[in-house]
């Protein structure tokens, strides 16, 4: 049973805290907009399912907030602060999708009561969990009929539980996979500068039982230098329109290797995570972190004082390094330019 | 002028404890065989030929300490000593190296007085210590001549002169450069789990005043994908006869990524670090290290209890993603099989 990341409970956004993994499974309580939008930079709540749930449960609050009966303030306040939650982080798609359905919501209702538009937006925020939890199973199920029936894989960042309302997106492949019976060894790329590997795939994987290894994300080449990986698999942050697919920093290294040592390389994303307003990915913007969390990681400073550091968030992998994009509406494969097209929304 | 890493010094080993840089400059005196075992082991002292510098003062250390007329007991000594030394650190080859030549000194004045025999150790030994001085510097001149006037340089682990008499090796390289007036920019992978980039390079190069920049090693491929790179390079901990070379992990995912990019990769390390007995870098054996280096790295756990790890201290490049090996007696350039032969030391 995955465990649950974030949910809306009497008007409140309860979500775990992913800072405080593996020492401790602590929930938040959030009814501030200041809050959750502290909470996203922070990457309390990190991955880019989750990141539109919580747009979606952010617009919801905000909504929730106003009291009075002036409808032009409540559209101006709601306005502000689903703009304040957008910004909070550039590369992740979803967020903004999600924040893009609520805007809509709050169009179509415009003329009606208060409480109407504002159940209507609770609705569409429920909708969109719901969604998520239905689209991260049947991604997982279309995942795990690529697995052998016993597999060595590498993965690269969290994308288990913790990202979504359910499964997980690459980890939740991986979930299906071993609930069908499947034997895996995981090896669990560490994923530098914050550790997601380390601290929460291990904790999720080791939770299902899943036989799994970490190793420092500059392990991953020499671990298929020497012995046989059936495949990687990924999550994504953002796919272009032709496949290029940004994703945790180090994906594209660890996506390199995998070509130079014939191991297939997936990715594993919901529909919603393809921007198919943008054509490559040179057109994804990539959001700097900072020096800090590089050079004061873990309770002490590692580099000197006033070191320069480059800390992008993410990278892009170019769709030639791509195998196959699983998705909840099947498995994707090249040439991602034409077929992405097939599981294209209709615009709404 | 570069930091005086470990020398002899009135009868101990006077050496950085490299363990606190970057926060502090201390100095170790050794003057016991157990503590230069213990400061091998933890990395106080580290770099291919510093090892082989410590393993050899370690050698003259044993024998100083040896106090009475008995040279049965005095060999014995010498013998286990040396055996202990040499099996700290099991795939850097210069420790071995050194303490091999050390051993043969032994053999030589076998039939002479103690006293004999310890002065013709401690000559043997600031012998190693000189020639490595001589052989770094020429080492630097010798690649400071394939910099570019201008060279944006990725480099992976500490090897400058932290790791030397003098320069270093791939840092000693961009110090000859600079100091040839030569403008850099150099992008320092952090070098996990230790971080000898993020602690040891960056230290250094900025007490140089050499422009550079920290990032996470899964970062490097992104940088050669987006910016231009001319060159990465690396040091050695051994060199097999074909030019497979054992470095810091890492090492080989950083030379994938440079050849996916048309990125020149060198190496730069003395010709101690040859061993011309094995003929592959599949003989070479890969130390592996504990799991908390890992998961304790920096005063907090970043993994749930019981996590199962795999750090192996080293990877192996193959010689053929290898552009040129920098030595003291010149840039061999492949086919390094029969090239590296043309540098070979009679055998002694």
């Amino acid at each position: 049973m995955p465990v649950s990341t974030l949910t809306w409970q009497n008007g409140k956004i309860k979500m775990i805290d992913q800072t405080r993994l593996p020492a401790e499974l602590a929930y938040l309580e959030i009814n501030q907009i200041e809050v959750l939008g502290e909470a996203i930079k922070s990457l309390r709540v990190r991955g880019a399912p989750a990141l539109g749930i919580a747009g979606a449960f952010g617009a919801l609050l905000s909504a929730q907030l106003f009291h009075g009966e002036d409808k032009t303030a409540f559209f101006a306040q709601l306005e502000r602060d689903m703009k304040y939650l957008r910004e909070t982080r550039p590369t992740a798609v979803n967020l903004g999708w999600a924040l893009n359905r609520m805007r809509e919501v709050m169009q179509k209702f415009h003329e009606q009561s208060l409480p109407e538009i504002k159940a209507a937006l609770q609705k569409e925020a429920l909708s969109i969990f719901e969604e998520d939890r239905h689209s991260s199973r049947a991604l997982a199920e279309h995942g795990a009929a690529l697995v052998p029936q016993s597999a060595t894989v590498i993965t690269h960042c969290n994308t288990g539980a913790l990202v979504t309302a359910d499964y997980g997106t690459a980890l939740g492949v991986l979930f299906a996979a071993y609930a069908h019976g499947k034997k895996l060894h995981v090896f669990v790329d560490e994923t530098r500068p914050l550790l997601q590997g380390a601290r929460l795939n291990m904790w999720e994987l080791m939770n299902e039982g899943i036989d799994c290894t970490l190793i420092c994300d500059n392990t991953a080449a020499f671990v298929m230098q020497r012995q046989h990986v059936d495949f990687c698999i990924v999550g994504a942050d953002r796919i272009a329109a032709n496949g290029d697919t940004a994703n945790k920093i180090g994906t594209y290294s660890l996506a390199v290797n995998a070509r130079q040592h014939g191991v297939p390389f997936y990715v594993a994303a919901p529909i919603s995570t393809i921007d198919f307003s943008i054509r490559t990915g040179k057109e994804i913007p990539i959001e700097e972190r900072s020096a800090e969390e590089v050079t004061n990681g873990f309770g002490r400073r590692t580099a000197p004082e006033g070191a320069r550091v480059y800390s992008p968030a993410f990278d892009v992998t170019p769709h030639e390094f791509i195998a196959a994009i699983i998705t909840e509406a099947g498995v994707i494969r090249p040439p991602f330019e034409k077929n992405l097209k097939t599981i294209q929304p209709e615009c709404r």
